[in-house]
């Protein structure tokens, strides 16, 4: 029996054109950032279990694609009862950028600003839309303890959104800290805090009722308080200073010219947020375009000192769809070759090669003809072959 | 205790400039291949463990990472003894490509020319030099059974390698089908033809005598005789259709320009291999810089037709360190801007946002003051940073 032609569960094929529309929305993006001075780093798909597990990616750790410990010892290992996985697939770029800072300490200026785009996997149940394979594009301040970092994390990131026509984009802004203290104020003192800030993200997408459902072992009517403040509460309800560095963010970026407001039901569904936290929305966009915050000292679990780290990460498929593609600059000139013999092809591919135009802005493709032409020029047109030649006259156009 | 920073055992992490090159590297070579009208591609970094096995893949189907099932029925599945694993990371970007082009069929249109750089996963035993994750770049031409294939693969192979700064390479050229002929010449016919060419492809590297051991089922001096054809010996020694073909594409590479030669010891340790097979050396190099063959109707397993498939695949990494930097594109004027307090780091964001000459090809990146200035200094320049101003220059050069 013929095996399974679909790709894995959950994750996808990328067919022509959008192969290259995405990678060049990918160097758009990264040339908005490297204009910054963010540096391209990469890590490794794989990262040791026990650096993705309990690193404060909440819900994300439940859904770690686990990778099973190679060779022969894995037999005498499971007789023992022994861990059948030792490393996983990234879940994000945060938690590996933390390892990657500790690691390379000394080799890296501090402060140091870092770009990454990379695939990610989670194995969320597959829907619509939402892919177990799916590519971020971070970027991130180490060692800047200052709004600054936040201030040029957002500019940067509506930036690369703009650069690609992703227009009229606003940042949500708010702090873990003042939600914190929002939700002490109601519930008093939190055990764990990251469990309820998990839940309270859910806000938009389930309801106040289900949140509250969730929240059942805290007083309904404080809960109730809680969420309305989440409605519509502002920064006045926290410590001052954390007020005045919102504020602080607010009006660099409102000075800029950008638009970036306060948004109380702003959660994210992350444990390890030290500070403020952010997101892209769109007014047209059910969902964000990019998220990040704060998550100083994270860098410590590795041994390391805990540096001020903050990032912003873009969500690529989401923006791949609403992108102008004119804006990744020119489509090439594309001409098809199409060739009826063998000779036909060797001739003409030996043509197109001395003729020395191809290049970014010139696609010569030398092509058997096929069976049926009248289809095959329909698929060179879609794929924006505006001139399709006969070998013999393109040998022609070529000259001897 | 803190976890280790290191990377998982084998792989690595990319540091500056090293990123920013790979990524301009990549561009290079896919802006060659787009130029001869291979379409950008992506798939999945998982397969189903089935697509994977039995794929003709040789001894690199050991060496694939394979995923843990996920979800609450792994303990089930334990216990009824059934399998922990159901998919795995890809060990190259052949096997996924044949299932994509089955599965896509309808989609995409026959001729297909594709082009596909991503990384691949082998648990190989680590070594200098070896990664257990590293990246491919390959070019396949889909339903072309003649030559021409193979010429325009090598052709625009080539070319890549030359745009890049790796000049001076050769083709070297041989035939599956000769290989086999001329073995079953001298050892009588093949029970498993795949086995044998692994253990041939290691005469370079292990020696004659070597592979004589492991090949110590079949007569001593036949084998002796097959490996000095394999030093020596000329494609007349196979059927001579297969001769003519092997000429037809050196002719043609050579009439273009391009160094090609046959070799009788080219034998790749691949086993899905059905004509001719190919690599790119440089004389300087002990390893091959590029490699492929044709690979006809791969397609076949996944339920489509059997199609005609020949690709060749560079090695990311193995030509990421031959490269020439300054022919992928100018290095950017990079100014550093660095700040004593929080007021001048917003001042100074602020200034640049407003300036607006950053890009490709001018980086503006603003920073804390560190405390030991003299070592950000350098380190600032060991990136490239030629301008490095304090903020209250900086800010008198953008004017008021």
């Amino acid at each position: 029996m013929a095996q399974r032609a679909q790709p894995v569960r959950g994750m996808r094929d990328i067919l022509p054109p959008q192969g290259e529309l995405r990678r060049r929305l990918a160097n758009a993006i990264l040339e908005v950032y490297t204009g910054y001075g963010f540096e391209v780093i990469e890590t490794p798909a794989l990262e040791d279990l026990e650096v993705l597990l309990g690193s404060g990616g909440g819900e994300n750790e439940k859904l770690i694609f686990k990778v099973l410990k190679r060779g022969e010892r894995l037999g005498e290992e499971l007789a023992r009862g022994g861990d059948l996985a030792d490393a996983g697939l990234r879940f994000d770029l945060t938690v590996p950028l933390a390892r990657f800072v500790a690691n390379h300490l000394n080799e890296l200026p501090v402060p140091f600003k870092v770009a990454h785009l990379a695939p990610v996997w989670r194995g969320e149940r597959p829907a619509r839309g939402r892919f177990r394979e799916f590519v971020q594009c971070d970027i991130d301040i180490v060692g800047e303890p200052s709004v600054a970092a936040e201030v040029e994390l957002c500019s940067a990131t509506l930036d690369a959104l703009h650069r690609t026509g992703v227009s009229g984009c606003t940042v949500k802004l708010n702090d873990r800290r003042l939600l914190r203290a929002v939700a002490e104020n109601y519930l008093g003192p939190l055990e764990d805090p990251a469990a309820v800030f998990i839940e309270l993200d859910k806000l938009e997408r389930d309801g106040a009722d289900a949140v509250a459902k969730q929240l059942a072992d805290f007083d309904r009517g404080a809960v109730r308080r809680l969420l309305e403040w989440l409605e519509e509460g502002d920064p006045s309800a926290g410590p001052p200073e954390i007020a005045s560095a919102l504020e602080a963010t607010l009006s660099a970026l409102s000075a800029q010219g950008y638009s970036a407001a306060f948004d109380p039901a702003l959660v994210r569904g992350i444990g390890y947020y030290t500070g403020q936290i952010f997101e892209v929305r769109r007014a047209d966009i059910p969902y964000s375009l990019a998220g990040g915050g704060r998550y100083d000292g994270m860098t410590e679990r590795f041994g390391a000192p805990a540096l001020p780290m903050c990032g912003f990460s873009i969500g690529f498929e989401r923006i791949a769809d609403l992108v102008d593609p004119n804006l990744l600059g020119p489509a090439p000139h594309r001409i098809a070759v199409t060739c009826a013999s063998d000779e036909d092809l060797l001739r003409s591919l030996a043509a197109a090669h001395a003729q020395g135009t191809r290049g970014e802005n010139v696609v010569v493709s030398v092509l058997r003809r096929a069976r049926n032409y009248r289809k095959q020029q329909q698929d060179l047109e879609k794929l924006g072959y505006s001139e399709i030649l006969d070998s013999k006259e393109f040998d022609k156009s070529v000259g001897p």
